[in-house]
């Protein structure tokens, strides 16, 4: 049976701490669902921060690598090494169930965008208003802005048992 | 020499009759700069009229293909065939001198971001305040907002001659 | 840590008998020994042969596929949605530790050529002589040739255990 | 109306002598029957050889190339920026009407091996006899020897008045 994947996305060197702590404790609740988190894979920021997060509880990590020597998360344990940089965005959005975000930056943006494009489910975490309207200016229907990483998973929960995902 | 290319983005089916006219004119001006147009070379919207503009000034244009079976503009002349759907998002903007935008939709809205982490200049036209702000909110420098064709092509003349392209 | 990851690149529809056996052996013992098998992916051939495999004896399957609308293996349990079409086979290579072959058509061979440019180690299974004798003339150090999955088993334990892989 | 594109592939820094020569002869005659050359654009054997041979015949040259950081051939007019590494070399043969093969080295087998797939035809020159009998094990009716350039184009020629390619 195929397993559930929730991708996490968000800036890498700069993240804010408010964004590492977040990405770190929705890794956590992640792996303790059983879904598997999907990131960016880099040893930076959000990516760094949801890996580790969830192999604190134990849980199965992806990350989707841009480049051959890019410096990998040691929350990593898969590594989908694509060589193709900022071109993997669209490999993020269109492998995971839903996509979380985590604070916002342009490679995050773009991530957003496409997952829009590709009807993805989309939950915002430490995202401006502004940023917020922008993309419900895109599609109104898959955006849900969440407080904190337990509005968060909530909100992927029903994303997922209502097969909305 | 390498030949200055002017990637212009925007909405396929979704674009607007004004959309649709600037590209149109956008692309003929581009051409009459000596530049090449490049596009996501759908037969749809934004990437027709530019090409057809283009064509219609003796320019030569570029159409960075989505996938094997796509219907292709007759405006374009040099198909590059990517088969890799959204990811060539990246090509888009990475094998751009500056970035054109005509119009806003969730593919426009990536390529605009990878176009910021690209570090590329970018002319807006057809966009709403909105959205300039937000893309602002990413990089404030790098985002020019034009009134129409003529003014666009002014703009790029600049960064073209400066160098900053 | 990282989990190490056998690819098993193989013919789809063209895939022979002795080929699919090869697989589903293949998958079994890789998932005995704690390894990871990632193949392309689809619902046939020697993709789904090394998955099931896999699985029967409860290991961890990723599929690197092709398309959104591809149709995915049962045995896949981790679906990476590339949307790429064959670009993809260089992913597949890519994050492999080592590559394993059964059987060969046009897609395979690619793989077996880029695995050589990525200086993977390949062990090769139910493939003729004359199809190594040229893949040999392209790299002499990183072929192997396996008469059948145990002994290909034996091949990448003493691969991945000297950190050649 | 679409241009006419004959691929050119071949080895880079590990081309023979023989190559070059072949590769650049082949560029001249190319740009005098009015095609693009497209190659993978680096500044280095094959890709360098048959760009600068278009060049001097007035042709138009395309490099699909690998990375950012690419060092690109000065015989490259048009350059396609993927940063994708040898994911591009699907590109390279999905967008070419005709693939032309100038040497051999692991590189140029994968893209031999997706031309195959993508049903190209494709003209090989200055390979060896055991590796046209490998590729030609995958499929006898696409594969076309030349003994030289002059013989290669009246192949290209023929493929492409009568539509096959």
């Amino acid at each position: 049976m195929r397993k559930i994947i929730i991708g996490v996305m968000g800036p890498g060197d700069d993240a804010t701490a408010k964004d590492l702590d977040t990405a770190f404790e929705l890794g956590k609740l992640i792996a303790k669902q059983g879904w598997i988190v999907l990131c960016g894979g880099r040893n930076a920021g959000v990516m760094n921060a949801v890996s580790k997060g969830a192999k604190s509880a134990q849980g199965l990590t992806i990350g989707v690598i841009p480049y051959v020597n890019t410096n990998i998360s040691d929350g990593v344990e898969i590594a989908i090494i694509t060589d193709m940089g900022d071109a993997r965005n669209n490999i993020n959005v269109l492998s995971s169930n839903v996509v979380a975000v985590c604070g916002m930056n342009p490679g995050t943006a773009s991530e957003v965008a496409l997952a829009i494009k590709a009807k993805k489910n989309i939950v915002l975490l430490n995202v401006e208003n502004k940023s917020i309207d922008f993309f419900q200016s895109l599609d109104k229907k898959r955006l849900f802005k969440a407080q904190n990483a337990i509005e968060a998973i909530n909100f992927i929960q029903k994303l997922v048992s209502s097969n909305q995902s």
